[in-house]
């Protein structure tokens, strides 16, 4: 069997040893004899894991009794919606700070359910850099304030865990979450697509500051309140149960690989490595975000001869480099360096990229 | 590797072959030396497989060109409230038939969107028949007509489809998809949670007449809107791709077993082998069902001496049968026969219900 370095934005890679045991465990799972997928969700094997995968996230993020964690379905896309049906009552107004496609989808997709205060937003600077807190026209009676602590697309990231008062911090961390410690208790509400640093996708992470679920909404079906969810432990209907596993299957090699800490270090220096690799190729590469914004984990990046992009496309993908090629919307390469991507990885494409450039300067 | 007998309602028994081939595949996909978990849904490899397995579900189940295939997330339940919220504007009002739990609760989660008229029930005899036809109140104005084909707690089942008129039909089929071939002309809408005849949970298999997803709606935010995903191809944001996956795997091992009308026949003789063994049991073993309208998917019975019940489960899951404990509901046993249980597997199971009998008789 051969595999490839995988450098795609989601669903992205995952880490080895979890495919590896997911394979091992695919048809007998936990002693049942059974595929882990075949289990009853309200099965006392299943439930028990759970539980197990719960308590794992907790200690991962050290995630604080007052905070809820659920599993829930729809990508974080439907929650662009659900936050506000849950967290606002119609005619409420939220804040939502844009620094990208992702920041811009949340506020579009909420604004059928809540007042829209666009509070800072970087694109007519094409969001290459982050509007400074200071710029920031936040409300103080806003129900929450939204933003996207990573852009996928546009490769900005939060560095800094802003600082916006009394008001909840909501954080789509899809595309960050878990690589690196984070301080839960300045958020009130933060979610994660799986599919690029917890599983496979069909699954969202959502932890919740409990008081939140108290909130008086509006009339909606039950599935889609996150009280209902919470008091029934995220089974209200059946979840997404092989998501569930897989995610228990990567906090568990989290841990065994010296937890989020370590991860961050990791992270840190991969990215560190394609940037400086990015800059100093005279010209040839480019990445046009402001340096202390940039995105550990997405790395968008042109060539400046836009002809040579097939040649990069066609030739990384030769060399066992998969997935390289940028988001329509703004062209060129993108390589994502999530939590399974490893050092080696990211070395394997600063090893191509120079050669790369060598032979076509 | 041992493997059991697995009567789970749901999530329920994959068929073995599917299983081996995810597990074999499951590093490598495809060609592409990474897991189909691992790829973009917008890359070239998931894309054509998308459409394949559309296309093979389409063959399998005859669904002609003015109907739409989607394929979503959020289990039935979600769609519970999404359906009305598509197909009805603020004020219109719905006919409910209710059979069983889950039409029942289709009805209480589409309440807030739509005026719900429970046009016939059998709740006041406990679900035991069907509300004969002729007793509908059938309302001509109505947005549509809901049934659920299948009740997988009480066990009742449609096997005709009833005439609605000119009102659309909407039908949960979660838990007889599949099981047989069905004219899809006669309903408008069919959906079903993946977890009982079509793959892993975390998918819902929608089939919609084209010309309702131009009715017009209400405000609310694009991922709950059916005519985007259409026009979206079930992408508008990431999908469940290992769930599609799964399921397209389903789908080839129905066609090259002989599809619906095979599926149907060896569905026919299973439920008839076990309903034959709990009515001529000398009233050991009880169905309450009315025998014209029970179901050939889920077979709820009970022991005369409900003090057997915990010796029943525990000797039945040390002889290998698996999941046989009833809904909470109704107590008992339930015993599940999806396309993916097989004839040998009802055969242990009355087999084993015989021995149980004499030897506590």
């Amino acid at each position: 069997m051969s595999r490839v370095w995988n450098f795609s934005a989601g669903p992205a890679a995952l880490p080895l040893p979890v495919l590896e045991r997911a394979q091992r465990e695919l048809l007998d799972w936990n002693g049942s004899s059974a595929s882990v997928m075949e289990q009853s969700h309200r099965g006392k094997r299943f439930i028990a894991m759970a539980q197990q995968v719960e308590a794992n996230l907790r200690e991962l993020m050290s995630i604080p009794d007052d905070y809820v964690v659920l599993f829930e379905q729809g990508g974080a896309t439907q929650h662009f919606a659900q936050i506000p049906m849950n967290l606002a009552r119609e005619g409420d107004s939220a804040d939502y700070i844009l620094t990208g496609h992702w920041s811009e989808k949340a506020a579009s997709e909420a604004a059928p359910y809540v007042r829209v205060n666009v509070a800072a937003s970087s694109k007519a600077d094409s969001y290459l850099h982050m509007p400074p807190r200071e710029t920031w026209k936040l409300d103080p009676s806003a129900s929450y304030v939204h933003i996207a602590s990573n852009e996928t697309i546009h490769g900005v990231e939060f560095h800094q865990i802003p600082d916006v008062g009394n008001v909840p911090l909501v954080a789509d961390m899809s595309s960050d979450i878990l690589s690196g410690p984070i301080d839960v208790r300045r958020f009130g509400l933060i979610y994660a697509g799986a599919q690029k640093n917890i599983g496979p996708s069909g699954l969202v992470l959502m932890i919740i500051r409990r008081d939140l679920l108290e909130r008086p909404t509006r009339p909606m079906a039950k599935i889609f309140r996150y009280a209902e969810q919470a008091a029934n432990d995220s089974m209200l209907n059946t979840p997404n149960t092989w998501g569930w596993y897989l995610a228990g299957l990567t906090f568990e090699w989290l841990r065994d690989n010296g937890g989020l800490t370590a991860m961050a270090e990791c992270n840190r220096q991969k990215a560190e490595l394609l940037y400086a690799t990015i800059d100093g190729s005279g010209g040839f590469y480019h990445n046009p975000i402001d340096p202390p914004v940039r995105s550990r984990m997405n790395v968008p990046f042109t060539l400046q001869d836009s002809r040579l992009d097939a040649a990069f496309l066609q030739e990384s993908e030769a060399a066992g480099l998969m997935a390289l090629k940028g988001h329509k919307a703004l062209g060129g390469m993108r390589a994502s360096l999530y939590n399974a991507v490893p050092p080696e990885a990211v070395q394997a494409l600063v090893d191509f990229m120079r050669d790369f450039a060598r032979r076509h300067s």
